[in-house]
């Protein structure tokens, strides 16, 4: 049988954040952001799905060998962003508004091309953030299908 | 980067309801619908996951605010159907087989046109209702693309 | 290695009900139950947990063989209750304000005995429901110890 | 039937926070709370469990209405902590090294004479964290029966 | 309103497998598959989910009946493989390294005549099988939709 | 305020088993285990929940070190049990039908020695390991208070 699978390997993040943007004023910040921009900020357990897809390898039956994605995963996000200040700790992240929408867009630079380096011809498919148990967001790449 | 980000927000809504169609005899209801069709009517805590997609804003990072998407959400299903009898007590859903699919494409209904309106060009892309821990179903709207 | 061993089966029951007390009036009902005992009834996935403890056999190192404790919770409870109305349709319901309280009291009644009867020396020791996703009672029976 | 129930409601609380006792050293900070304690803070979606229990009232069936155990824990516990900055924000917390374990006492410490002024008997039997994914924390009071 | 819909039924199967390619030397089945070729083997809940697709009939508001499904999928999948050992018990296995990929394959080939020879018009779509909490693995069919 | 906290932590193990006892016959085994007994092994991902109990330190607020709790669990359980088969590779299981009963008892026993020793006064509580989504033990230890 032939046709393309798709991997999810999933992880949690704790780290802290606080919505806000520096050419906004207070106002703005607060009228947009709400209890997100609270000075103090505060925090989630992010839990991150990252998706590969490609064909199973005809011997090992394997997309992707996984202990391998959880290493770029970690290496590239978990450890950058776990127990951190994703506003102020995390190179990536410097002057990007810390909405979950900009989390997997920045998450999917970090990622897509270390993924693509790895052995065999899996690539990167969909990077989910789940921020709270109600709210979550899923992105597919800058050149992920457009729907109509 | 670009491409769209897709923003799901989850609610779960606790109702009856009785799977029957009146133009059926007993007979056929119960052969079709069997324990569904019980006349006493049963329930369930159904999980609601609505999905917007689009691109977010490139100031604030943000598809849609999600607390105007959970108030459109409450609005316009939420508050008509939570502790509510699907099947007598819903004014949209009158006429209709309470099945799980009927409700996904019902609610599409009455989410899609408010959901237009909010500020943004976020749009409708799913409705995901799961009925119980091991049913679930998934709508993509009248003009979502079918599978060849 | 000595000491009891506490063993919980879970089922899920899909019911419809509504708060409502006859001797009541209308606005004390509404006053007490609020929209749970709105006419038209609502329901929800009950999940049922049933605990029984006892030590071990040495040999089979079991306290109770699951299967027959499900068969228990099957015929006295699940399959008298799961898509019915448990206000109309359930012969130990009748009488009863469908609480989550009171519904673990009698499913308590229902199962005890039963479990008691079983080969072994398992008892009941505990009934969970949770209701909605964030609303659970507990009961540990008439003499279950009362915390001071 | 008698005996008490035990009523269980939930909630979520998105908050940050950051180990960090200020009359230990930097290196002593750093050695005892490893990740906890780095300076910019991170945060968690922490899951609150508060249990009460009581006998239902006969008329009712009801130990507590759950209505009325949300009022009480959203005042006093959820609009101090959710998106907030627990080492900062929060009266009830200052001072405090907020671990999971403290949390659990100054909760305590806030729900029980709020609860107990509820109508009826209910009275609060236990506090549950759920920090991550695999840590939680379970407190029964300062009269809670101390195990052997 | 028109549109497919997608109905989606889950399962648990508890199975042991191990991976191992016969042509493969004892150091390089190690090499890939790590601790999931150690000899004495291992095991999981498989968490499957098998999603079909189709327009719902306008009559019942069904695109199956999904005691039908149920069906196929305990006696095409479940009744096969739970409480097996994959690689040994399984006839439809025999000869496949028992990757969650490969089983993605194998179970669409097993269930997609049986759910295309159901009633009406509903066809399989998907299966996805979640093989640990943090691992899962999606298959559209040999003709799914290779991403570009 | 005083009173002692606990405090859970909870890791998954993915491993074969089968259940069987030597000295039965086969029928009796079949008879007894049912599905559990069949010849060619299973398994599970095993949830297991450690929780210990202790006073808070007054400076730290913790009762545990969660990293020195999780290594003993990794050193003591869970290296020499995931992704091995319990029957055949785990020394001390040599010899006991691996009921999740007997699980429990066995995995106490490994910890509990390890767990006193750790600095602070923490101490074994209980362990719960769930085998499938609906069938899950507690165990309290030898001297766990039997309930009357």
């Amino acid at each position: 049988m032939n046709g393309p699978c798709y991997i999810t390997r999933r992880a949690e993040i704790s780290a802290g954040h606080r919505l806000f943007h520096p050419e906004l004023s207070d106002e703005d910040n607060e009228r947009i952001f709400r209890n997100c921009t609270w000075p103090g900020g505060h925090g989630h357990n992010y839990r991150l799905e990252v998706t590969v897809v490609g064909d199973p390898d005809p011997t090992t039956g394997m997309v992707i060998n996984l202990k391998d994605l959880r290493r770029v995963m970690d290496e590239r996000v978990v450890a950058k962003c776990d127990h951190r200040n994703l506003n102020e700790d995390v190179d990536f992240l410097r002057g990007i508004v810390t909405t979950t929408e900009n989390l997997c867009r920045a998450f999917w630079q970090e990622l897509e091309p270390a993924i693509a380096d790895l052995p065999g011809d899996a690539r990167l498919w969909r990077i989910r953030i789940r921020e709270t148990r109600d709210n979550s967001v899923e992105y597919y790449g800058p050149a992920g299908a457009r729907p109509e």
